[in-house]
Formats: C-alpha cells, sequence, structure tokens
C-alpha cells in the first residue's frame, strides 16, 4: 500500500506524518532542526530523513513526500533531500512554503491569511489555495517588527535606558541581568555602570538573533504588570497587526491562521487584563493559532494527489495529528 | 627638549601631533586604525605607535602621550601601548575619551556638548573640561539611531520595500543595487523579486555594520531631491538632535562640536534647499563641526601638564594641526 509523507521542516525541529491516500493517519515523527539555512544543508536533510523514518510504520514505503519549509528552495538542499527518502520509496518531492502549510493547519479554507511570527515574522494571503501575496521575513537585520529578535532587542534596549537614567525603571532589569547571568547592584551608580557595560559586552559576544531568546521576558513582566514591558508587548502586538494589514485586501476576509513563538507565548495568549491593549493581529477578524504547519502539509500533501479536503476531514486530520510539543 | 605626544586613535585612522610645553606643534602624524575594538589591540597598539614615530621629529622624545579613543579603556591595550611608546621615551600615558577629545577640537570653552555621528552615536555634556554625562553608544546592535549604520539599514529597507510594492519607488533603489553589484532589471515583477534575493543575500552575507557604507547614497539621494532618501535623512537629522537633547541641561547652553562621518558626509552640510528640514543637531544653538579628536588631544595634552589652553593658545593649536584628509 503506498503511503503519503508531510513534512514541516522548521529551524528547531522537524515533524512528519504519514498518512494513507484517504488522509488516515499512520504515524508521527519528530527530529532536530531541518531548515537548511538554520542546520546546514546535510544536517537538515538529515533531520527530514529521520523524522520521515519515525513516521512512517516498519516495513513501509511513501511514494510522494511534502515538505513544508520556510526560505529559499535551494535544488542543493532538494537533491539531498530526495537522495535520503529515496531510500523510504519516495519518487517525487514536493516543496511547499511554510506559511502555506501553517495556513492550511488551521483551516480547509482555499482563501485567507497566515501570519507567522516566530524569531522574525511574515504574513500572506493565500488565494486559491496558493500563496498569493507574501510580505515581510527579511529577518532580525532588515525588519521583522514584532518578531522575537524585535522584542528582544527592545527589552534589552528599555534595560539600559532604565539603567542609564534615561527611562523609566522596570521589572525587566533584574530580569535581563539575571538571564545573562550579570551580577551587579542596580541601586548604586557603580552597579549601574557596571550593569550596563557587561549588558552590552553580553548582547555583542552572542550571535545578534540570540536577542530572540529574551523576548519571553517581556511576556512574562507585562503579564505581571510592568509598564515598560506592556509597552513592548503592545508594540510588538501593533507591529504585527500592520504587517497583516500588508497583506489584507478587501475582497478577502478570512480566516486568519496565526503561528510561531511569539504568538504561542505571548501576543495572543497575554491575560485578560492585558487584553484591551494587545489588538489581536487580525483586528476584528476570528483568528486561529496553531502550533505549526504538519497539519497543512499533509492537506497539501492529499491535495497534491488531487484529492479534496473538505471541513469534515481536515477535522479528523487536525484531531490525529497531534503531536507532543516539546519541553 | 621634552616633547608632548598627543594621539586620535580612530576605528579608520590614528593620528598624532608631537607639540612642545608651549603649544608650538613640532610634527603631525598619522597611520591605521588605532582602536583597539575594531583592529585588535596589538594592531592597534602598533598603529599608535607608527602615529607616534611619525610625528616626532627624527632624535626627539617625548615624555608624556595623551590618547583619546572610544569605549572602554583596557589595561591590555594602555599595556601594549606603554611598551611601544617607552621607545620613544614616553613614560606617561593619559587615556582620554574620544568624545572629550571632539569637544575640545572645536572649542576652548571647558563646558558644553559634543556629539558624535559616525557608524554609531553619541552625546555628551562637559563641565568643568570632564565629561558629566554620556548618552548613546551602545552600538549599532542596539540603537544608535541617526547614525551610519541606521541610516544605511534605513536605505536598504526602503529599497525592500520600494521593490516590494509596500512602499514609493525610489532613486536608491537603482544606487543600492549599483553599489552592491546585483544585477536586476526592476521594472519587471521577475526583476524585482530576483533583486530582493540578491539584495538580502547580500546584506546578510556582510558584516551588519557594513550597512553603514551605504548611508552616503541616502545623502546624495537626498540633496538630488530624492523624498524617501530626504526623509531617512532628516529622519536621522532629528534623531540626532533627541540624542544631544538627552544631554542638554537649562544651565549649560554650549557651545556644541559634532564630528563623525554621517556629520561630515551629511545632515550638517546638507545644500541650501534641504536645510529647512534637516534640523541641525542643536536646535539653535551654534554648532562647531570638526574632522577628528587631534587639537582636542593637543589641548587635553596641555592642560594635563598644567598648562591654559585659552582662545589664543587653541586657535593656534587649530591652525597648526591641518592634517591632511585622507581620500
Amino acid at each position: 500500500m503506498t503511503q503519503l509523507l508531510a513534512l514541516d521542516a522548521g529551524g528547531t525541529s522537524t515533524r512528519a506524518v504519514a498518512l494513507d491516500h484517504d488522509g488516515e493517519v499512520l504515524g508521527l515523527g519528530r527530529s532536530t532542526a531541518g531548515n537548511p539555512t538554520a542546520a546546514g544543508i546535510v544536517p537538515a536533510a538529515e533531520a527530514v530523513a529521520a523524522a520521515a523514518r519515525a513516521a512512517l510504520p516498519p516495513g513501509t514505503t511513501s511514494d510522494m513526500a511534502v515538505l513544508a519549509m520556510a526560505g529559499e528552495q535551494s535544488d542543493a538542499f532538494r537533491a539531498e533531500v530526495e537522495q535520503r527518502l529515496a531510500a523510504y520509496g519516495v519518487t517525487r518531492v514536493v516543496l511547499d512554503h511554510d506559511l502555506l502549510a501553517l495556513f492550511c493547519s488551521g483551516t480547509a479554507s482555499l482563501e485567507g491569511y497566515a501570519l507567522i511570527a516566530g524569531t522574525g515574522t511574515v504574513a500572506a494571503r493565500v488565494r486559491d489555495g496558493s500563496l498569493e501575496r507574501v510580505v515581510g521575513g527579511r529577518g532580525w537585520l532588515l525588519g521583522d517588527a514584532g518578531g522575537g529578535f524585535w522584542i528582544g532587542r527592545e527589552v534589552v534596549r528599555a534595560v539600559v535606558s532604565a539603567l542609564d537614567g534615561q527611562a523609566e525603571a522596570t521589572a525587566l532589569t533584574q530580569d535581563v541581568l539575571g538571564a545573562l547571568g550579570i551580577v551587579a547592584d542596580p541601586a548604586y551608580e557603580a552597579g549601574r555602570v557596571s550593569a550596563i557595560r557587561q549588558l552590552v559586552s553580553a548582547v555583542y559576544a552572542r550571535r545578534p538573533v540570540a536577542l530572540a531568546e529574551l523576548a519571553p521576558l517581556a511576556f512574562a513582566a507585562a503579564a505581571a504588570g510592568d509598564p515598560v514591558a506592556r509597552r513592548v508587548v503592545v508594540a510588538a502586538s501593533e507591529a504585527l497587526a500592520d504587517l497583516l494589514d500588508a497583506v489584507r485586501v478587501p475582497d478577502l476576509e478570512g480566516p486568519v491562521v496565526v503561528g510561531g513563538s511569539v504568538v504561542a507565548r505571548g501576543v495572543l495568549q497575554a491575560p485578560p487584563a492585558l487584553s484591551v491593549d494587545l489588538t489581536p493581529p487580525a483586528r476584528g477578524v476570528a483568528v486561529t493559532a496553531v502550533p505549526d504547519g504538519l497539519v497543512g502539509a499533509a492537506v497539501l500533501a492529499l491535495r497534491h494527489t488531487g484529492a479534496e479536503v473538505d471541513d469534515a476531514r481536515f477535522e479528523r486530520l487536525r484531531a490525529a495529528i497531534r503531536l507532543p510539543q516539546p519541553a
């Protein structure tokens, strides 16, 4: 019996599902980072193969694989993946955009909008089951306002300004100094000077994109009522709303599907006390948050075989594809 | 006869002047980058020694050296410099902040403000001949709005947005594509997509701070009337004015001394047609632009010996210390 493989390759992990041509789920798998930009071409291709192997029931093979991934679709990466998946019978590899897989993870509709807010941010308009317009996704250096890097940078800037006496004090100061292992007493001028020096050094000693690791501090402090953190989170939410506005057109209402670590951790799951200020990214339109693009990759795999995925089949897929989330 | 050495160590070049205790200039010298952060500790110390050697008349020595430099004053760098300058008789090395040297390059006054807008930005309040308050200077990753990196990043963002159809067209597009050697025809959709892909790849392939090299394109395009470039330059000028405001206090009026590549190339030397929009950094207070901190390093060297530097002596120093500017 031939099967289908659907894979969602991300910068942290790769997720896979094996299913039959009727959409019945036969197995699930997970492995390490499968994005060639994040992990390198060969390690990423190996991660894709490992996730496929974990998902396929022992002794079975698959004829087609759909791989959802972010960024450029390089021929070199495709060749590495094809070579490895050939061992499982795969003769056809289809690469799809992770934004489309994310959208299809939240709805059976063929049109609407998708927004990813992870370390970076990107939004898309979907029409006729394809991406019609993509905005953002230029990376940390050129934009991606509202993403994890941007939030982490705003957090550090707020802390430096507070230590410097340029801006108001914030609970983020102790949080950030603690997270970076900086020992200094901000109650005294000498301690503040030392804290700034250590903080700036620590930030420049790491990869710039590592600032994204500090983003969760903003959500926690905002939830605890810190006004500085709250302003950062509200500004992030507004930036995401602006990004979504950039792809919206009047003749296409929704739905809106959102995903990514920022969405999962903070902006959409803000405590009720903050919800008035935290403009939802969709500005009034119903929003569905999804953990990843795996359900959508399965939807796309079925559609690539010519099968139709209606609401009922979509709901069965969504119920069956539940990978335990990593810690 | 004992002499004094005054040195201004920057990220691009190191400048030196030898003078006697009456402030008579005996020689000038220039060498390569003398900032340990930019060049490394040993190469920077060697550049300092090379500039000193070039400035000292043959066969003469100096007992004291004042070295103006940006950033942290590390003991390791000081030791390397002391060891090398000992060969020229130097028994006392004084490290001063480049902001103070810049200020003293523009005025004999003991109080006022200094602003550096190069790749990054930093401002200071000077009182009693010392730095009383310093704001900014956190580097490209954490701020420095209005500096060369910031301007270069805004230029690339404007070009990407223009190519993407998100923002208005700008003459910067051809300028940036040309500067980065990108071949694509933005008149067609496929050309725009290719241009964005190449542009983003080129930017991430370089050091982030290399974005500063694109800043001069903004000044040139703004001068030629491009509204997008003009907005970038005006925003930079406003950011510099804000930075200066952050150190200003009512009881200390000025003067204001400014320096750095952004000041030299663009914001303050904007053509008359732009001058209405280009708020001068000092917002109404007289501004003196200086090419570097070498005159100020000489002023500081004399003051460290206990000598007074009044307006007349300052003007003589300024007239005598004229290094040819590198191309």
